[in-house]
């Protein structure tokens, strides 16, 4: 097993009220990832990190994720020029899961479908089915 | 297998496009849901999803969420009264992420560690090693 960057899981104690940052990643090696855009606080998109794209993200300060579609490790705006700038990096009380708050560069088009946001749909009930609907958000 | 109350997925277009919601559970029968204070914005908590949650949770406009360390459905505020009024529901793109606004009951503290938000810590870099800092908000 290789050696983490991170330190490894403390008590429940150390690990909700102390200063030791022991992110705890899946059976997949991945932790789940909320991307909000720092100026606005809206939610930009969900994604996830291995060990290698956190900790990229810590030393560069620009958002990193593992594609779980293509496999491999994900430097948003690579390809797409929306490179996310990372002005905050929280982690919530059992340290299993990561919010960053970025400036959203390019067009600032987060979603890879054209779109600031990937949460451009609401859940509604129709007759008792659960449907979407577009939002103007 | 049991029939899911929900679409079986669709297509990539219809996923992203349509009015089809079609979540995806992962393959332990989860959905990751980020739950939002509606007034604020402000991220409250991340939790998970199993299908039975997600279906109450939209019939009953009361948040629920299946806990992993405990292995059982949980309505949030049974025991601590901070019950969450679902005011709206959003998937993401791809339909493997949910997004509650919720007005938060009770003495408003979403964390069970007595804080309004589960994200009360930023990770900083302190001589090259990642640790955390309590914020103030």
């Amino acid at each position: 097993m290789s050696t983490s960057v991170f330190a490894s899981r403390p008590s429940k104690h150390e690990l909700e009220e102390g200063l030791t940052f022991a992110p705890k990643f899946d059976a997949d090696g991945l932790i789940v990832c909320i991307t909000t855009e720092v100026h606005t606080g809206d939610i930009l998109m969900v994604a996830y990190m291995n060990e290698e794209a956190l900790r990229l993200t810590l030393e560069t300060s620009v958002a990193h994720y593992w594609s779980r579609s293509r496999g491999s490790l994900w430097r948003k705006g690579d390809t797409s020029g929306q490179v996310q700038t990372v002005v905050e990096i929280r982690t919530d009380c059992d340290q299993d899961a990561i919010l960053l708050k970025v400036e959203a560069g390019g067009d600032g088009k987060a979603c890879h479908t054209g779109r600031r946001s990937c949460f451009y749909r609401r859940v509604v009930r129709d007759d008792g089915v659960a449907a979407l609907e577009f939002t103007s958000d």
